[in-house]
């Protein structure tokens, strides 16, 4: 699996949104949010879109598949601050036999702030790679 | 379990010392580190103190107790920034049946930044609680 | 300034409550929310506080006052798994010249799981001690 | 700007190598290191880089420049845990008038766990672009 999208920067590109607000704590001495904390606002959005699409991540847990990160690329465009309303705009960019990647594009009022995709696999609780579920492959 | 002790500014009271750098990532947009961040600095002391009385924490773990933190104090009497070389004073502060306290002492180049305590309880992999093992209420 | 108050268990006796979803980021391999996550889920609802009676905090920034964070003490009462919806109980428990307490109950779906307490001394961006504002020592 | 190398498996590749050990709090609920957890473990061999050559990260910030993140590549090919002594090896990958990027290589034993890229601007602290320090252009 190689990440191969160049992620769109216009919001209507994609499927689904989901707004968060930058915590103080994820700012930096530079003033401004810490580049490894656009991960974790991008998996919040993941996880709120499975949920949006009938099947969260806990339930998906649930029935013995993990999603691990295989891969993750982030271009950082302009810098989020604290307190920003972020929209995390989400899309499923690619879907094959054991893997997926999706796509995002993070923006405060419409200005383009970040974009960003992460490729993962399914895997046993135990780490082993396995099928993806059916209806992942089916969602688009 | 109460939190009972109020650490010792000085360094000679404590049994252990493990030394960390500040990271880049661990400051916030007040130039300084983020408050939350001296915990995970006094668990990777802890878990450097039971390496060095012979009980890796990850040995402890794989004979099924996990040691979960009950309570948490601290005191930011003067900030930590970027690149600071940090000595964690560490001291076991307190023994009962099913939990310990810990007591910790932040300096740099040896003046004070900050005292904390962390109280723990001994529970299995379940989250039930169990008996401390024997060396820990014989460490001492 | 010392850590005083034992913060109530019941949310009526709380001014404003704050709620959000635990992150797949903020959980530990012992599959529960790490210790340390607790402090930014009660800095982004003492965020959200200060939002609601008038004065965000941002603003409070731009106006050449930080609040740093003196003490803080936590009690963690029950685990905090992965997607839960927590409401975050937050009270102004004390109020002196120069710095203010706050007390925080954690509850998912009315049920108690952690309970704290921080300090907080007002400072200059120079992290010289200043004045509290005067609208909050009036804000009870 | 654009990320462009694959970094190498092999660490002879590198010219520099930091060591570091996994903190409990860098895990999440699959038992792993969190993937967001990588970029700063990546900081940090940066920074050290950086004192390695004789350019601490404060002193070029104290110059008045700062190098903020202009995108991040990641590829998790097995994953950290908890307690790993992980070697973070680093290359100056590709110095351009007012870039430069970064390769990196973690190993745990000698064996690969991640590999990945980071590419950095030089910014005044208002955040305007800026050439690279001189050194940086002739580190190589």
């Amino acid at each position: 699996m190689r990440i191969s999208d160049d992620p769109s920067t216009d919001p209507a590109d994609y499927e689904f949104s989901h707004q968060l607000r930058v915590r103080f704590a994820e700012t930096d001495a530079m003033g401004i949010v810490h580049h490894s904390r656009y991960l974790p606002m991008m998996e919040e959005a993941r996880v709120a879109y499975l949920r949006h699409v009938g099947h969260p991540y806990q339930t998906i847990r649930d029935e013995g598949i993990e999603m691990n990160v295989l891969e993750a690329w982030l271009r950082y465009r302009r810098p989020l601050v604290f307190d920003d309303v972020v929209d995390v705009n989400v899309n499923l960019a690619a879907v094959e036999r054991a893997s997926f990647q999706m796509g995002y594009l993070l923006t405060v009022a419409g200005e383009v702030r970040a974009t960003g995709i992460t490729a993962h696999g399914a895997v046993t609780p135990e780490g082993r790679p396995t099928r993806l579920p059916a209806w992942l492959r089916d969602v688009r």
